[in-house]
């Protein structure tokens, strides 16, 4: 790129930003941004997708990562604007999603002056970045761009990448900027070392006792077909984290299950196993502290191999275990195409899942925040045409619609299906909107129980029980009836109510049909 | 209150906190506070109105705080949930509102495990916080709440009260609980120097070229009525900084101008003045740095006399003040009742305040967030019966539902009123289903103008002149329109849309009939 002496920072940074792959911006700006949004105009290949809320342009940012591999990018105003993004990027922290926010700020003058809506960003950006700076100067802001994209394009130990926010005060937007810089490749990724391997090796050996506990990169497809033909062939057994950033699966794939969430679930999943491989995964601990209950999973005694997590090169990791056990790629067990007959009758979280896996088209992206309306019903798809699966990864609810927004956004061609528990779906319904204003292919069916399920269940868990009236009205949705049709139409996403299969089937059908969003609500 | 050997740490912390005043909590729970939502039940006085997101539970708390004076209180899950908060405490930290956040936390033992929902909450929780605290066993959480009423009790330079924010990890919420604690009184505020008064008598005695600036509880009803005598008796004049917590205004209260928001208007508004006399306010700033433009709104060389911020007695302060000019409270200019006639015509921003000019009900609480579309129509409810006006305070937009919500369950018997621009109302229009379930009497009225219109004029004034396509498409939102009759009925509150001033009148007149919410969208 040449030099550009009448450029200003803003349109220095965008260049920088779309140099390093970070090409959609998913944002809501406010007067500190407007150089930025004023510089999208006069630099090619910067799309902008605005967002009514910023949980939406975070979580969205964090959607189309998973599905590009590239940096997802949002464009937020002032330290507040970021706090009302902070939740999904919490979950993008824990996926380890590639990401890069600009924050704007006030000018480096004006900071000194108690305004309104000055606070302290960094800290606000602090807890969940990975990498954080703010900008000091304008000509300096072009490589501070791209530090944010190597920086969010160095993997963690949870995934691929890393939650960069650079802060951007608005003078060193519209002051002179330098040239655009070219973000230089984030480190390669080591590989394990051999005793390490070796270690897994002798574990895996002894079969069934021992587990492949998975995350980060080893659960995509190439790495589970690895795992897959290891524990074909030595009868060890592979179990993804309970949540996932992004798996493949259907008809072609190794089927993976994952650990259950429930405290007594998880431990009972886990007790047959006398040691535990780690790649790319935590020695597993439960979601929440319970009384008179262990933080750790494992079985007491059990051996833990922490062979490597994401910040490894867990593709070489699993080829040297694959051949040192004689495991062979072609041999990994893969699902066959079966898609079950439509159902009829009663509509429940398994009828519906049943009409899913009976209709849903090859190469859908499921995006699945069903909380406890999807943690039986998964293994009903397993079967169905290939697909992608997202999930909600550290338990900040409201990711579903944001991230099935930036999913669609990403691949354009193909079908996204946001199965969405109704609670959740309230947090950043706004997601809606900017579906429809960019046409996104989502067909988001919310699972309307009418009430936060999971916590009745985690009241008794805790030993809360015998909940009188009060407790109980904080677990209940039903007064008044969330209106879901309603709610997707005021946001211009068509949508219908069903309340048996057959309608949900039909439902299905029809926003399958939509060149655009669509949302069903089910209830069941 | 008697010993409660049996009592676990919720219960004495949930006796604690009505026992100071927050008998009120707005809630957002999951897993963690589980032992906090049982305890409602065996504790009198508590009530708890769920909302479904925390951005709703915040600004709630703190409209109920500025209209009883007691501390607001929620109740919010781990670091993600008290994030989705943050920008509503961001307004209420900027107000001086008094407000206590309980924030459910992992187990102490479960905070060593990296689970997906840990994050750093104290860092979350900072940047919005007067005060904070992670409680550290259940024996000590009561004296923990009681040490947070007293913060949040307070003053600080802004107003009245303080944010408090008080960690509770789950297992200081299940274990043995202690004594409840009745808090201690906040410290007294320290009356003004003598000298410090003689300056701003001084200043004050040359007339109008004197501004007496006022912010903080100097804008109140019974200190307003000193300010307003003392600016009749000596001809300085009276002014408001550009957003204030809550006022009294209407027929029978001295009429409090106040700073315009726009940069160019305020510099001009200003510049009669050669003396600003600061009770309960800042030295003035702009909103935002613009480029050629000073931060500062006073006029060069003038002279500014900080008398007093929040923290010190302003009453005593223009008592003193009034008393040495020889004004008496008894000469201060009141509005004289005057009810403007029904308009007719075309809908805009002024013949709809007209409308409500003409009809709200005496005692209403106006809720103003309505950015552009409410800049220059305040002064249309001037004369109307006396009503209290509550504004948004620290620019983070998507205060005004959450506060209407908290208003209304402050004083019941009152109508509440919220004047609320449809971008910022997108952000927490969660709101609405809270105003359902409790059948709040908020009338909402939606200037729908389907754009972030502020930043029309944000960009011309930081100087990104000739927006192109792109820029412009992030300043609109008429594609699609939302549809408010269609969002608000989804959360159970009926809806009327109007485009003509009679169809306004009309649907006003409907709502001020209903026994709970109701919404008008104004297209305007």
């Amino acid at each position: 790129m040449s030099e550009r002496p009448e450029t200003n920072g803003a349109e220095s940074l965008v260049r920088t930003l779309v140099a390093g792959g970070a090409d959609v911006c998913f944002s809501n700006p406010g007067t500190s941004e407007m150089h930025f949004v004023a510089a999208l105009d006069r630099v090619e290949g910067m799309a902008c997708v605005l967002c009514l809320f910023e949980g939406v342009a975070t979580g969205a940012a964090d959607g189309w990562a998973r599905m590009t591999g590239r940096p997802g990018l949002t464009l937020l105003h002032l330290g507040p604007g970021l706090a009302n993004g902070l939740a999904n990027l919490h979950n993008a922290k824990k996926a380890g999603t590639p990401l890069v926010n600009i924050v704007g700020e006030h000018t480096t003058q004006h900071l000194g002056y108690d305004a309104p809506l000055t606070s302290d960003t960094e800290g606000v950006a602090r807890p969940m970045s990975h990498w954080l700076r703010t900008g000091r100067d304008s000509r300096g802001i072009a490589q501070d761009g791209a530090d944010a994209i190597t920086a969010a394009r160095t993997a963690c130990a949870a995934g691929p990448g890393q939650v960069a926010t650079l802060i951007l005060p608005a003078d060193t937007a519209w002051g002179p900027g330098a040239t655009p810089v070219m973000p230089a490749a984030p480190p390669a990724r080591p590989a394990v070392s051999d005793e390490a391997i070796a270690a897994a090796v002798a574990a895996i050996r002894r079969g069934s006792e021992t587990l492949l506990f998975l995350g980060a990169d080893a659960v995509r497809a190439p790495a589970l077909a690895l795992a897959g033909a290891i524990a074909a062939k030595t009868g060890a057994k592979i179990m993804g984290r309970t949540s996932l950033a992004r798996i493949e699966r259907g008809a072609g794939h190794v089927v993976l299950p994952r650990l259950p969430y429930p405290i007594d679930l998880s431990l009972e999943t886990l007790r047959p196993f006398s040691t535990l491989v780690l790649l790319g995964a935590p020695d597993p601990v439960a979601f929440f502290g319970y009384p008179g209950k262990p933080s750790r999973l494992a079985p007491e005694g059990a051996e833990i191999l922490p062979v490597a997590d994401g910040t490894y090169d867990l593709m070489d990791a699993l080829e040297r275990i694959a051949e040192a056990v004689g495991a062979r790629v072609a041999d990994a067990p893969r699902a066959a195409l079966a898609r079950p007959p439509l159902p009829n009758g009663t509509l429940t979280a398994e009828t519906a899942m049943t009409a899913i896996a009976a209709l849903m088209p090859e190469g859908a992206v499921i995006v699945d925040e069903s909380i406890t309306s999807g943690r039986h019903t998964a293994p009903i798809t397993a079967n169905a045409p290939p697909h992608d699966w997202l999930q909600i990864t550290g338990g900040a609810i409201g990711i579903g619609p944001p991230l099935a927004l930036g999913a669609a956004v990403a691949v354009p061609e193909r079908q996204v299906i946001n199965l969405q528990a109704d609670g959740s779906a309230m947090y950043t319904l706004q997601a809606l909107w900017s579906q429809a204003r960019v046409r996104a292919k989502v067909l988001t069916v919310i699972w309307s129980n009418r009430s936060y399920a999971i916590l009745t269940g985690e009241l008794m868990a805790v030993g809360a029980t015998n909940p009188g009236r009060k407790a109980l009205d904080m677990l209940s949705l039903d007064d008044p009836a969330l209106d879901w049709v309603s709610l997707a139409r005021g946001m211009g996403v068509p949508a219908l109510r069903a309340d048996t299969a057959e309608a949900f089937v039909a439902a299905v059908r029809a926003g399958l049909q939509e060149n655009g969003p669509f949302l069903i609500e089910a209830v069941i």
